[in-house]
């Protein structure tokens, strides 16, 4: 019953994510009317930029949630309520990702994006941690896990909180930081890809 | 093929509950227009606490249903059939979600929304009722099924249709009852926490 | 792999299915603006009979669907095909069911919602038929599929197709027989419960 | 733990194409006002084409990312990358497919779809022959899979990027060529088919 159990909180988080990260693209409005329909359509750049980003960042969260998943070895009513919790944010960012769309200039589109992605952040790091203290992760993959909790894990909540400050300043300066988060991914691709081989090795 | 029919029947669940909770988003709307934005915005708090509540009554109600499924060992007609009726009002939640959202000084978005909410947790308790009544629930799993049929899940479906003669009187009323029973998870959470524990125990 | 994928198959079915049936709550619209909010919600009641039978009308289909599919041992690329078409029919039905809710009083609502359903109707049929002509079906399991490609399993697009004249003649009138139809699930749901218990027997 | 994780990006994949094929519905809007609402729907029917067009383009990306994802014998952080880049063209097409049905005149809407769906086609062609180049495949399926990274999987963003000096021209002959690459899906289909039956025989 419990692998049951896991398999379909797996399901139901793959298919909230699966559908958030769909609905991105109800962020992108079809000019209406019939003037300048290509000017109109070409100044939407920000708006697919923005897009692009978001698909990263929600792409990103599922990635390190599918692979968190995949070792644990059981689960308790507390981490289903912090797994809850993290996909509220998740559901927002289709909400946030059109706000920072039509309004990039004004301080707020920025403040709540940051807002909604650094708490993300935070329950991620939640729920790993506590699923490594209370022993929910196979003894096989604490070495896998691990890193997703450590100090590197902070990462992408610190950037995203310290953007807050800087979105009053200067919105576009904090969506420049949140897009070399999202180029910095390759680095962090090499240090996951070895991560994957580790773990390759020692279930072949 | 009973084995895959329930896999299914779960999944499509699953994928219904996954959609319901994400689309809860759309009851957010981006401020159109560009002047006072930051105001706008903030003034949507309501509409953000309307959003967290309604995430957490779909999520308890996805719970209670996993648990529930996963305590099978056959379904038939009239099972599926209540689950689909059960489905039919859980879609309706972003509507209601949205209503309340956009117009929670009115009397009439309390009661649809109580309305809809009370009739979900009946169709649910009907249903639970009826797989123990008829024999679906496997025989070891009866005790951790129980009590999802028993007394305190009537208080779901309770609160919901005594907070709508309250709505007449007070929306306001009505919504921080239904607040409570969300602040009043945390102790439902243990209770439920022990009902893991025991079958992790039996499972193992 | 084939058994991989037919179950990929039969999932992106069930999610296609499950989200078609859950945007069926975009057909009823948060009214906007503040004034009479309580009539302008009292006058959906159409709508939500509307949204109501088509979550009937999708939730049959797909109840259909997911038996046939638990009784294929294989598939070939024209039967991808005819399933393809028939979600293609199935994703319209948010999209028919909105029309008939906004216009009822129209000719024009009630003749698309009923030749898409028909169209669905018949590529379901033309579906299992193939299957069971191309011995896709496994043998132990043709006497539980043939009843959903005989006679009575034209009921359903016959039904659709006669409403067309009806509905120019009035459009109420039409409605009324899908209801009789939804209404007759009943009598349906036993002839299926049989079968749900003589496979049962079977399989155990 | 690769079985698992395997799994998993299939069904996200699949969430997310049964999601973005589903939102298509959201490109045919309901007429809103009560004047001619006949001749209103009727005019829809460049949008109906559009849809199917759509439908079966998203399908048949579908349809080719399923056969290849069951050859899988292990996947990499790289081919993960890929297959979200992958992705994140496919969840634009309800954008691009709105913006064809409302525009079709301009040639800016040809122009954006044909550029999204050839980047989309190219992707998926990366996707396949770097999982072909490093060892990804199971040699057993390496026949299967060849055909999809080969000369004749080509022919999709080929055709596409050749539509887009054309939709300069003229956006209805940019629409003429899709329409044929769709009409020419039966051809590709007895070969789809013929591929089908010899992995039968192998598996069998």
């Amino acid at each position: 019953m419990e692998e049951t159990g896991l398999n379909r909180i797996g399901a139901f988080t793959d298919g909230v994510f699966a559908i958030a990260i769909t609905l991105l693209v109800l962020s992108l409005d079809v000019p209406r009317g019939d003037h300048e329909i290509t000017r109109r359509v070409l100044e939407q750049w920000p708006d697919l930029l923005t897009y692009f980003l978001s698909f990263a960042v929600v792409g990103r969260f599922w990635i390190v949630h599918h692979r968190f998943f995949a070792t644990l070895r059981r689960f308790d009513a507390r981490l289903v309520q912090l797994n809850m919790l993290f996909l509220a944010f998740i559901v927002l960012v289709p909400y946030t990702t059109q706000l920072l769309g039509d309004h990039a200039d004004d301080t707020v589109a920025p403040v709540v994006y940051a807002t909604v992605l650094g708490l993300a952040g935070l329950c991620n790091l939640a729920m790993i941690r506590y699923a490594l203290a209370g022993g929910h992760v196979r003894d096989e993959d604490r070495a896998t896990t691990e890193p997703f909790a450590g100090r590197a894990a902070l990462v992408i909540p610190v950037v995203f909180f310290a953007s807050i400050p800087v979105a009053v300043l200067s919105p576009h300066v904090s969506e420049a930081m949140w897009a070399i988060l999202f180029f910095a991914w390759p680095a962090r691709r090499r240090r996951l890809q070895r991560t994957v081989e580790a773990s390759d090795t020692t279930s072949s």
